[in-house]
């Protein structure tokens, strides 16, 4: 692929903005996440304007995290309108296999086809119908063991699907990249994967998915590699993180990539 | 007007409890704020409660960032109660223009007569019935562009109407005064504009609204000022806004305040 | 009671999961203290699966500080559903007093037997129906003058009842503990006691209640008095915080902690 700096520099020159139907955890550092990078987030989520809302919207985040059945409406509605649009949209199953309620919710959004599906091992292992089961929100799979679930996923959903964790393995289904940027200090915060989802967004309006969320996927690691070799525990981690991604430059991107064919 | 630092030390003096009733973003940075500046706050949202709440109240705020149908019922409702009871409320029409569920809240919650509508500079010029459509809830207007509308806007309701930018503007219809405190970082992090509502309702309990909302705008603006020299970009920016905000004495605001007559 | 270390160590041990139906100011912060204490927590709170995702906690907390209807129904289900399944919930009556729709949701809160009862004095006067009205969420009473009603209002019930404060009374109606560890900066910032709460729950999973909440107290209290040693305001408290409640170590607990019998 193209120099890995180059899809943040699309990125910030366009400064998207993205719509994102996020869980009430992630809202705040989800939206200074979205600024620092170079995006303009807007967190418009009620069923009531949703799908009008789209109309502005160059790409939308859909996550699962604390939905009850109005946002689970505006979710499906949302993810639609995108559709319709053509235009980009990231779909997180925080938490399925935890209960009926999610397991109905993500089957209707993995059917309304988002661009990308981003979860943990363990959430992406349950959507591909092979999970032993979750342990609330938290992932007890290793990503090397969702890699052919992934995949599998992949080409039978025409999706973008990836599992996050220590290496990342992002697959359209056929290609298959592993990227292995960041740090442990970033599970050590709530919602990184979910702010994550709002970078992912922005690197895809107009750039090709699998590639853009390989870069996604790289910078967000190396803000958190960075932020990781200042902050004294994960209180001061999470300021140095916003502080880095809004410092890194195309370049440091380019430089600091760590993306490998799988 | 009066030296501006005294409305900060008559609003510490006070502590005033502001209810506030605001989008999911800005709820805990918004608090913070409130604390760090020397008021009270309480998030009492629901419209099980909303206007029962109002009557312990020295200020209101709301904000329709993320509302849906019910929390705009409990505005619409808190915003009466208010008035009832003789106190003052702010009004933030975050994104008017954007959906016509947007649109019909703020007719309705303007129609109820707040104390200070506060929003960027396209919002002001949308709610004057002069805009030319918003990006989600960015500005893309200057205040330069927004100010004759503002004055008319004020002139026509009677309520005090603020266009905050780079200069903020702060007119009653009749006089008007420009506020040059702030720095660009403010922009950088998210509810910057939402929590500063929760300043200006604390500096309006008792005090000349006008000469209130400028003192609220020239302390808030000159803790921005306080915080960028010291951080290293915008997450690291955030705590130090905060520390800035409690650390400000009426004397640092007397004289680091920047308002001229308009 | 045990050196006060053990009760940390053992919890980090489990690592336990806490399921939070808590406030939609306190949900960031409160996940963040949970993760950096050793703990794994959830946040769902939706009564479409707020039952069945009980199924997985180790431990509750419930708090109705921006409750509505829907979110107050979560609240009596999770809680009659942990009790069903004989594990550790923690109720935080958050501004009781000020509205009856409060009120009405405490009574059933209390009703359904939580493990612990958590507030400011003034919320713990007013559940032990010796209230002289809150002023909104704020304590107007010391923790001195609420211990007899804690003691009573523990004896009646049979739960743990803990008033905090500058020193924080435990008891459980017949013997009774003072925890003096804390700052005067918690109260400075926010959702310092909600998120307590969080803490709490995750300490008294097979544990000892009232010792385990001590333990818990003294634990988050001296993460306190660390950060505001290293502090320049509620700010930067904050991320401070957070970290030392990641570095303090049993040892440090045993060390630091200041409980005794009262």
């Amino acid at each position: 692929m193209e120099d890995t700096g180059h899809y943040l520099q699309r990125m910030r020159a366009r400064a998207p903005l993205v719509q994102n139907i996020t869980n009430n955890v992630a809202m705040n550092m989800m939206a200074n996440v979205q600024i620092a990078a170079g995006a303009s987030p807007a967190m418009a989520d009620a069923a009531e304007e949703v799908v009008e809302f789209t109309a502005l919207a160059d790409a939308l985040t859909v996550n699962i995290g604390t939905a009850d059945s109005l946002k689970a409406m505006s979710m499906r509605l949302a993810g639609a309108a995108m559709n319709g649009h053509g235009r980009p949209w990231v779909f997180d199953p925080v938490g399925v296999g935890a209960t009926q309620f999610r397991n109905d919710l993500c089957r209707d959004l993995l059917a309304l086809c988002p661009t990308v599906v981003r979860g943990n091992a363990s959430e992406i292992l349950t959507l591909a119908g092979r999970g032993k089961g979750a342990r609330g929100v938290d992932a007890v799979d290793s990503v090397a063991s969702a890699e052919a679930a992934a995949r599998e996923l992949a080409g039978r959903t025409g999706h973008i699907v990836v599992a996050t964790g220590p290496v990342d393995y992002v697959t359209d289904g056929t290609r298959a990249l592993w990227v292995a940027n960041g740090d442990p200090m970033m599970a050590k915060i709530t919602v990184s994967g979910c702010s994550l989802n709002g970078v992912i967004a922005a690197f895809l309006v107009e750039q090709p998915p699998l590639e853009a969320t390989a870069a996604a996927l790289a910078y967000y690691g190396l803000a958190g590699e960075r932020a990781a070799a200042v902050c004294a525990g994960p209180g001061t981690f999470q300021p140095a993180f916003l502080d880095a991604l809004y410092a890194l430059t195309p370049e440091d991107v380019t430089q600091g990539a760590r993306i490998e064919a799988a």
